[in-house]
């Protein structure tokens, strides 16, 4: 094994690393460059997906060979430039180059965390980066919560805290007993993931009861009282309410005080999926938006959504910090020992056990660019949606479903002399064909009134000039022609 | 808001990310050439959680400030370094530099997958890795999985596609019907994650069923039968058998193939936790352990374990990879269209939505490294535990309580003069000063007989001089002094 230690010794080989590193800095900083420019790239270079496997395929060389640049190249001009200022789609930012670095200090150090002497400086600026995050949105002191890997692990762990608090016995101990099954009450538009917790947790389909929405698609809490009637009447034993702050499809805030004022009339758990909206607490002039989730009970809030970090960073909030630990309370002699604390063992109370060093990229970026860039930022795309929206409304042409809450704006093209009956084809073959000339990215969605264009305004570079174009390039575009290899 | 505008412009401007870039590529490239060479560093530069917690407040400026250079060498000194050969602690890698850049590269493109238009290159790169790893542990052309982030996730994923495959309903849409609780059979010693995935599920603490070990802490598997019947007996409805290879405390590996029959007799699912020890499977010298695991329906595998990758990037395989399809299925019209492509858009079988390029790691440093590199690691760190517990056992002053099956190995110093019932107190003491001082970084577990010291070799610049001088010093260390401020 000499051979091997040779080439470890090598593979970790801090000045081949450095050689390879600054390499990469420049191909990454070209890349951005270009990116941002909006000018040299498509937004997305389409192929098909067994065109993709074919470029990347299921075997390896046993032996050594190859560089890294010309192999990251391949990747770059294959992957969603999510920096160019015509990405307009999914949820996910367009992440500070800052971000990045820190997610660079972090994979090299691979402080793992579930104890605290697994990452003691990590551990420290998680504790107080999500008090912070708490105070942001007014919870108490009392408040504290965990970061884990994305939303949907954020969900269960918020709907895992409210089973235990209000199931009325130990589910986690004891299982489910004989009886009503639990439920929990939430939106009919809500995001998939709750669906998911809740049959993860074994309640089934009946584990969600939908609450019916208004015409902006928010949830309507004069329907509370009936829906809590009904489920009871149905044998269900309704536990918590989960309003979106906003929700996925069109950015609806659910009014979150009269959610409240329910829940503690009926002894529910009240829970706030802000994965993308709980950031309009940031914004003075947007705060209003989420008025009331100071008095949630748990708080889901993504930072890869609208904070401008790269995935996941996905902060739990529970109003009474301690109610985390109850749910995950288990033996591991290895690592949690009788004198473990509780703040700073963070694997006592996520699903998780080794996870990424997540709050360093957030800590790092709040420090160094102020809070203020943050909340600018949030005031910045909000305002654009607005003044898009209401660009729309003005054309004569598009149709606007319904006014935007946050950064996320549905729309539909109806030019004169397409009847009816074909919008949603159309809009769906614009889509499709707008996106594989690698033109904008956006994406779309299916409302009660049919397929709409859905955009989100997430990237702060994206400028009213570029919706502006995003128009045109839909007016210009070629109806009928259906999406596929001749228009490549 | 113009003002935002032109800060946005600066905070995503390449040229000020090249300079920063620079910078941090040389303060890493110093900070590994430290950390590698075993000098210049203490392994952990022990503070206590309140003195870490006071270096990094809960307070953030409004305006921006500072530099990214001295805010990042302050988190490497609050850091644990992994890199240090004589970081033998938790199952928890030395990252490979080149992953780290791969990392960095992923943070910055934030691909975030769900759909395959987020990540054109990285679901493919997904889709081959994962059928690459099936095959390397033998599994069927039918084998696939997803990347999940986390071993915890992991076990959850598979065991949910075991309940929707064997207990006997929908438990997905159906829920818990009234009858006889589901249960998984495990060994007694296995990771915690298990009983926190069969309580999520709301099964109770009578969710895991404890199968007796035997004196090498392997499942018996001549005590199932018996096990099965007495919670059948019980009232339990046994679905499953979970093998570890190896298991967390000890690393001892299960017998997989007397497992295996015994499920196939049953008609059990048959999941393997190999989060730590199925890359067993890339050496020739090893592959034996896991003989077996072939067989499994699903099998957890941790690339940020024993491939020398950062956190987190775990394998699910299934056996037959639509199970995973099965278990997560719904609609979400914004992400999911009719005609998506299975085995492209990876959000469909996955608890997760957006997630990291988990992928790119792995399978550029398969394509650059070689596939012998990762398969030479895993011979050469078994074979160093190997020696290490030669060395223990034929030095009369130490014991080990187990035969190492793999690069975990734990053992306790046992010198003349010290009653047997001081003992825990004294591994406990010697591991503290130890790591207070920084001269290693070692963990520690309880066994039946006892606190056990324990090491996991997981950095392949540990070296048999490392081990030697690990033993000197727990020869040389005073037994007498408590630990504390005192011994800093």
């Amino acid at each position: 094994m000499q051979n091997f230690r040779d080439r470890a010794a090598a593979a970790y080989d801090a000045e081949r690393f450095r050689q390879q590193g600054h390499q990469l800095v420049d191909q990454l900083a070209d890349y951005l460059a270009s990116a941002t420019s909006g000018k040299a790239l498509p937004v997305l270079p389409w192929v098909t997906p067994d065109e993709s496997l074919a470029r990347f395929p299921a075997s390896f060389p046993e032996e050594p060979g190859g560089e890294l640049s010309p192999f990251i190249a391949r990747v770059l001009g294959g992957s969603n430039h999510l920096h160019h200022p015509r990405y307009v789609g999914h949820q996910v930012s367009a992440p500070l180059p800052l971000a990045a670095l820190c997610d660079f200090v972090s994979s090299l150090l691979n402080n793992g965390m579930a104890v605290y002497e697994m990452g003691p400086a990590v551990s420290a600026m998680e504790h107080n980066l999500l008090r912070w995050m708490a105070g942001q949105l007014g919870l108490p002191e009392s408040a504290g919560g965990v970061f884990t890997s994305g939303g949907s692990v954020g969900n269960l762990t918020a709907l895992l805290a409210a089973r235990q608090a209000k199931a009325g016995y130990d589910a986690w101990n004891g299982g489910s007993p004989a009886g009503p099954p639990l439920t929990v009450l939430v939106a009919e538009t809500a995001h998939y993931s709750l669906a998911r917790a809740t049959k993860v947790m074994g309640w089934g389909a009946e584990g969600l009861t939908p609450v019916p929405v208004d015409a902006n698609f928010r949830l309507r809490p004069e329907s509370l009282e009936a829906t809590l009637a009904a489920a009871t009447r149905a044998g269900r034993r309704p536990i918590a309410v989960v309003a979106s702050a906003g929700s996925t499809s069109t950015g609806a805030f659910d009014p979150l005080e009269p959610v409240a004022d329910f829940c503690e009339r009926h002894g529910l758990w009240f829970h706030v999926d802000g994965a993308h909206g709980a950031s309009a607490a940031l914004s003075p002039r947007y705060r209003h938006q989420v008025k009331g989730i100071e008095r949630a009970d748990s708080v889901v809030w993504d930072a890869h959504k609208m904070m401008m970090m790269p995935a996941l960073i996905t902060a739990v909030l529970f109003r009474d910090s301690t109610r985390s630990y109850e749910s995950f309370a288990q033996q591991a002699s290895y690592l949690f020992g009788p004198g473990s604390r509780p703040w700073s063992d963070i694997g006592l109370r996520t699903l998780e056990c080794t996870k990424e060093m997540m709050a360093l990229k957030l800590y790092t970026c709040l420090s160094l660019l102020g809070t203020r860039f943050f909340s600018d930022y949030v005031t910045a795309t909000f305002d654009l949606t607005r003044r898009f929206a209401e660009r729309l409304k003005a054309s004569g042409d598009f149709e606007v479903p319904v006014a935007p809450d946050c950064n996320i704006l549905c729309f539909r093209y109806t030019p004169a002399g397409v009847p009816a009956s074909e919008l949603d084809t159309l809009q769906a073959r614009l889509r499709q064909l707008l996106i594989q000339r690698g033109d904008f990215y956006l994406v779309q969605t299916t409302l009660p009134s049919g397929v709409y264009l859905r955009t989100t305004l997430i990237n702060p570079l994206t400028s009213d000039a570029e919706l502006e174009a995003l128009l045109e390039a839909l007016r210009q575009a070629p109806r009928n022609v259906a999406p596929g290899s001749e228009i490549r």
